[in-house]
């Protein structure tokens, strides 16, 4: 692979920084404190961006973010405890399929596609359900991209008495959280997000008292998040082999976090990425899938085109040859493609991708404006 | 870090080649064809070098190799079914205790920490049992170092019409298998053992059959193997985020698996580092755990000397102060500690690790030859 590699426009994985990846450039032994010292710094910096040290710990797990999301309900919740999840896309459909496979019981409040969950529907729900025990919310779903309004379900959960878990998974690193202070119970995430690590290890900053309470809940020995925990506070090293290299780039793009002014310095680059990138798509025609209200600063939904011209794959692929990547809908009511706004991408990449994307639709005999949607539904709509 | 890495004689994260390490240097999206071209490369590399390309399929899963082999045993032993486990290590335990925790039945027939167990053994326990489908054994017990009889056990079952399912996490890639041949059910490896990539994933090579029969059968949801295969096979893609660059540096570490000769190249190599070593040490005055017929050319096992100069912390620190990091003793009956012959280790390696630990026995103020242990059984001795 001797040209450049193109931008990832995508959820993550996506393009990280040179010297995130030269810090893979070594070899460590999983039981050497070399690399124990590189997790504890890892943990400990997450948990001050979590605003938990004083409450929480951080457990790093193995595997992808799903692995960690699925680490955390089986450790967490009680095997005979009902659990509240709020779905408004596919990870929010997935936290139910988990506690599905798991045999735990839940109600799920799903708002389709485009609607996030609302705390005033989610204390009418506690209140109709005392048994619930806990409310399961994604922060960021990025299936449509909607930014999930955590505080008034944390609001709605902490005035119930119930405890909160949030699958920050796309979100945490760039938009603020403070468990302490929401509160939450957990807070799942993952390395090759917001911090721009690369993929391999997901982490949940979990309240220390829940997780000292949970010993032999979990359905899993691998996933079992209370024994890796545990391991170690004992040893300092991970309980199974971990992915040393992925640790090492996620420790220096930590550091290049916190260089960029952390969550704050993040936020306003991703959101002005976002601003400049629909504007510009908005000015060669498309529409985004919501509101402004509801964008996030991650990743942008927007509706294909009305044109028999527009063929994803085509339209995908004649993107990727000026040297971006994009992503395709995940959607069921409506054509789509999505646009991310994280990772290494500045004013510059922005700019580039929507030349690429003007230059794409010439290729595919699009008009330019492309022809809108006739039929998005009315919410959709930007005055 | 600008001095030297250490070497890592130890069973795996190792060293691994420069080039190996620099195939990290680029971003892939999870998505795109690039990346899952190189996945479906890996997979069919990985079937051709277990001979099962005709008959066996080869899913990968994210995580250490433990969770591959959780994976595995979670997917294809049937909730209701009854197994034998085959012990002499923490490994084999380990099996166990997957099982447990999935709450399914299992006999096991443990050896303790330096027996391998028998052919003939296998057979009788079968013979009385006739209850059990599977049997499940570790390749090389790298708790102890031994090289356990696969082929002998292998014939057992195949004589008794049972599968065979082996951890072959730290021999595959240097130890010859053929899984049609053999026949096994499944074998499970990872990636950073003796194909000398970095940790992230491991992976199954299962009977094709077997597979597409154990739908639904999985306790986990990120853990499931048949659903990790289907996905795969429509797709081209892993069902969760795949660890990208690990998969990229997998891919060149396989590639000079290949041109060092594939297995039989490394083992050669391998079994000439563990010669060397011996050798070395028993004129050093050290003595092995083993008996040479079950020493393996993976890691080996070292009595500690009987001395209260002794102390493995400041062993540890002596050696890797010379530019190299051993590994720790994991056994219930004796002190020891463990050096491994994996790697990017050659000839030169081997000799200066030596040299190391004479070093480091000085600084210890131990005698040379140590003093040997006189409490070791009677079956250690070597001729």
């Amino acid at each position: 692979m001797n040209q450049k590699d193109p931008y990832l426009l995508t959820p993550g994985p996506l393009t990280t920084s040179a010297t995130v990846k030269q810090a893979m450039l070594h070899d460590w032994g999983s039981w050497d404190d070399n690399f124990n010292g590189m997790t504890a710094d890892v943990c400990r910096r997450l948990l001050a961006v979590a605003g938990g040290s004083d409450t929480h710990v951080c457990v790093p797990m193995q595997g992808s973010g799903t692995f960690a999301v699925e680490a955390t309900l089986g450790t967490l919740i009680a095997p005979e405890s009902l659990t509240l999840v709020l779905m408004n896309g596919a990870y929010g459909q997935r936290i139910g399929k988990i506690l599905d496979t798991l045999g735990r019981a839940y109600i799920a409040i799903d708002k389709g596609d485009y609607h996030p969950p609302r705390g005033d529907e989610v204390a009418e729900v506690l209140a109709a359900n005392p048994a619930i025990a806990q409310v399961v919310v994604v922060h960021c779903e990025t299936s449509s991209g909607i930014l999930n309004p955590i505080e008034e379900i944390a609001e709605a959960c902490r005035q119930a008495g119930k405890r909160l878990i949030i699958d920050s998974m796309s979100a945490f690193g760039a938009l603020p959280v403070n468990v302490a202070e929401l509160p939450c119970a957990a807070l799942v995430s993952s390395a090759n997000k917001c911090f721009e690590g690369v993929p391999g290890f997901g982490f949940a900053i979990v309240d220390r008292a829940l997780l000292a309470a949970s010993a032999g809940q979990c359905h899993s020995l691998s996933l079992d998040l209370y024994e890796q925990w545990a391991y170690m506070e004992k040893t300092g090293q991970w309980r199974y082999t971990p992915p040393t290299h992925v640790v090492a780039a996620f420790l220096q793009a930590m550091k290049e976090h916190e260089a960029e002014g952390g969550v704050d310095g993040r936020l306003a680059r991703y959101t002005r990425n976002r601003d400049r990138l629909v504007a510009g798509m908005r000015e060669l025609g498309f529409r985004t899938l919501l509101v402004d209200e509801w964008l996030s600063p991650i990743i942008t939904t927007f509706l294909s085109p009305q044109s028999p011209a527009f063929d994803f794959r085509r339209f995908y692929d004649a993107i990727k040859a000026h040297g971006f990547v994009i992503y395709p809908g995940k959607l069921t009511v409506a054509d789509s493609f999505r646009v991310g706004c994280i990772g290494q991408l500045h004013d510059e990449q922005i700019d580039a991708v929507i030349s690429a994307i003007a230059g794409a639709c010439q290729e595919l005999g699009l008009p330019l404006p492309v022809p809108a949607p006739a039929d998005a539904p009315d919410d959709l709509k930007n005055a």
